[in-house]
């Protein structure tokens, strides 16, 4: 099937993400120090990925208008977070698109290569909870969709 | 340590469960028959277990007033997704509560028995994402968190 049952990574948009990845390391989760930027912090959990990503970057990168998005109509629309599965291959993930909007989703992002030195796109499922379908060469991949972040 | 990196089940508020039980059916993903009733769907997925809760019960699960979350300045305190993860013993949730707390996160919902026959409170992180903390004897645990739920 083209969108497989897993969930790679976890995005949650911060409002400051020193102070978010503060949190986490006092509860004593390791951070994927290779992986991760002043701008996203990563921790690498026992099945899934975990990303802590600034809000308003989180929802530029997903093509949502971060000052609408305050507004209470846009409130529902605008994620805070984000699910994220990762494929073996950009085309996979645009099979992985294409079986979600076949499926009633609805195209949020079009497959495309990203800044990071990946490829993605972005799906909603009919309440508007974000999907990313993502091809990231620089994190292995088991055949069940999790994640290897660098220590 | 008490919160171990990990996530058990994710749980994502829903205007009609039944629409999104449609969707992630069409995308041939396995329902969970056995824990499934009308008001919550649940999906084993490869590494994580997946629910879609009606959104103001998944609001009032955890105490926050589903009539409020509706206005702009309570839009970022309503989560529209909560991730749990579980423990062998109620005496784990409140160990992990505890621990949250001392980090710098914030109590949502003290440590109680639940009306499905568990145990479960609610912390959330510096930015308002909700993690619960559940003993529920129906769902088998592994070493690593992962739940096993009936087919």
């Amino acid at each position: 099937m083209a969108m497989y049952p897993g969930v790679s990574l976890i995005t949650l948009g911060v409002a400051d993400v020193a102070r978010a990845r503060g949190f986490y390391e006092r509860l004593g989760w390791r951070l994927s120090q290779g992986a991760s930027t002043p701008e996203v912090a990563f921790f690498m959990l026992n099945n899934v990925a975990l990303a802590l990503f600034g809000r308003a970057d989180m929802l530029e990168d997903a093509g949502f208008d971060a000052q609408q998005a305050q507004h209470a109509q846009q409130a529902r629309a605008a994620p805070s977070v984000i699910l994220a599965q990762n494929h073996p291959a950009p085309q996979a993930v645009d099979r992985a698109i294409s079986a979600a909007v076949a499926a009633g989703g609805s195209l949020v992002k079009q497959g495309q290569p990203t800044a990071w030195g990946g490829y993605h796109g972005m799906v909603a499922d009919p309440d508007g909870h974000v999907w990313e379908l993502a091809w990231n060469p620089a994190f292995p991949l088991s055949p069940s969709g999790e994640v290897e972040l660098p220590p």
